[in-house]
């Protein structure tokens, strides 16, 4: 089914215990986009460049079947660009640079080819934003699923209370659930996020995996242990990439396929720690995503016996 | 098949953001034994206490079929004494009186009867008391799992080597698997810490669950969302003590029983922490063990489906 995904195209340039980039290919819609195009394609993208955007990135990205058309450039201005630093830990990173660029008056264009969207994914953007591209959808798409920051919570709340009510699946980490809902507990946070307006919510929580909660029922996905995580980045947008992208090939919305979607979702971002930026999504053999799926079956499996 | 349990039986008091105790049962054994308890009956304790102990305890513990022969009762000494106060996330305290008493001359006796032992829990100990059970055990039993703490780790390093070399199973946290074995990583931890001694690793990681590495195999139990952890002590122990009790009655170490021992041990600390100290596995009906159990199953399954 066809899925469109909003969100920024960017540069990053990252530095971990591993090492450092220069500018280098980054955005949500950007790792979104080549996760979900691992299972459906076109994948329709809507986002703003700048004339320093690399037509190789463009060249790279239609290769993978996203569709561009509804990817602004802006002639005179820049891309977004962020900076950061990773600690030793990999689990906290302190931004160095955030020039918002062509992204400080996006204004997001639908165009009428992406109007027979049935899955629409919200990257990490302005919930007014956000907002605006539902608005500009002339149906509803069957499933709308949402991911926003601590920023916005910070800055946005308001907006960001009226673009939950407006979706179905709500995408965040656990430490942005606490903020939202002033809960520590996830298992509250959960219901009064839910309250707020999604009907389902995904808890990341990165090397821990992530929960999925809807209504009274919770699901638990594995993070796989892995011996080196070289760059985190992005690995949010993939996992939510994966996620949606199963969704729209299986065109099956109930909880059980959410759950697969969910193992699906967390395989392609433990790909994409292991390179630097998007690296490790640009060329991913089918046979090592199989693999890997199999191995989060592995690590999950349990079956009680004849004893219990 | 007959479980012997090593650790302390001590005094608590507690303070959590949800109130305070006075002076309660505790002790690494006391939670162990009465965790097993739910599967194997006697559970052979050995530790010691003082005059200051309570008979009532004592009659509890009896039971609940814990035998008491390996139990020392110094009647001119107090039993081991520790409090603490847990910060509002829970995951975190400040030891506030840690009293030794009769712990800091602790010489463990193995009475003749539990010589016949094949499932030995070391619960946490100095690592020359746990090392000194081990070789006062005449045959070597089938299974022995350890746990031990950082505070060993500073200070006894050389001897919990030492004892490391004895042992089949280690269960520590997340943070002592980092400290044990220099590694960030977990993965590159659990295969530091097998090349000290344990065939198998048991990584606790709180409200993520626990991992369990053998060679090259990894299982990862989820942790259960709870609406509110009223009080985390004995946790740990309860989840050993699970652990290690599935394991003698169904008397099979294979790693595919491992794992459903560990989902056993989870669901018993869910039901610790849900009020203080060991109350709530004092009077813990069957059905609601095995109703916790079916949690954890639907928590954790996903079926990959006819689209896999």
């Amino acid at each position: 089914m066809s899925l469109v995904v909003v969100g920024s195209m960017a540069f990053d340039a990252i530095e971990t215990p591993f090492g450092k980039t220069d500018k280098i290919l980054g955005g949500a819609a950007t790792y979104i986009s080549l996760a979900s195009s691992y299972f459906v394609e076109p994948v329709k993208a809507i986002s703003v460049v700048g004339n320093d955007f690399e037509q190789r990135d463009i060249a790279m990205l239609e290769d993978h079947g996203v569709d561009m058309e509804g990817v602004q450039v802006k002639k005179d201005e820049k891309s977004f660009f962020w900076s950061g630093r990773y600690h030793n830990d990999m689990n906290s990173r302190d931004t160095l640079v955030t020039e918002l660029n062509v992204l400080g008056t996006f204004d997001p264009i639908v165009p009428d080819s992406y109007q027979d969207c049935s899955y629409l994914m919200l990257g990490n953007l302005s919930p007014d934003v956000q907002r605006l591209v539902v608005e500009r959808l002339k149906n509803r798409p069957k499933l709308v699923v949402m991911d926003t920051m601590n920023f916005w919570m910070d800055v946005a709340l308001d907006s960001l209370h009226d673009t939950l009510k407006l979706i179905d699946v709500l995408v965040i980490n656990d430490e942005e659930a606490r903020q939202l809902s002033g809960e520590y507990s996830l298992k509250k946070a959960a219901q009064k996020i839910m309250a707020m307006g999604p009907k389902y919510l995904v808890i990341k929580k990165g090397e821990h995996g992530a929960l999925l909660f809807h209504q009274h029922e919770v699901f638990s996905a594995p993070g796989l242990p892995l011996e080196e995580v070289f760059d985190p980045t992005g690995a949010g947008d993939t996992f939510a990439g994966g996620f949606i992208g199963y969704l729209a090939l299986t065109d099956d919305i109930s909880f059980n396929n959410m759950k697969r979607a969910i193992i699906f979702g967390s395989a392609l971002a433990s790909f994409c720690v292991e390179k630097f930026g998007p690296e490790k999504l640009i060329n991913l053999p089918q046979e090592e995503v199989d693999a890997r799926i199999q191995q989060f079956v592995a690590l999950s499996h349990f079956d009680l016996g004849v004893e219990a």
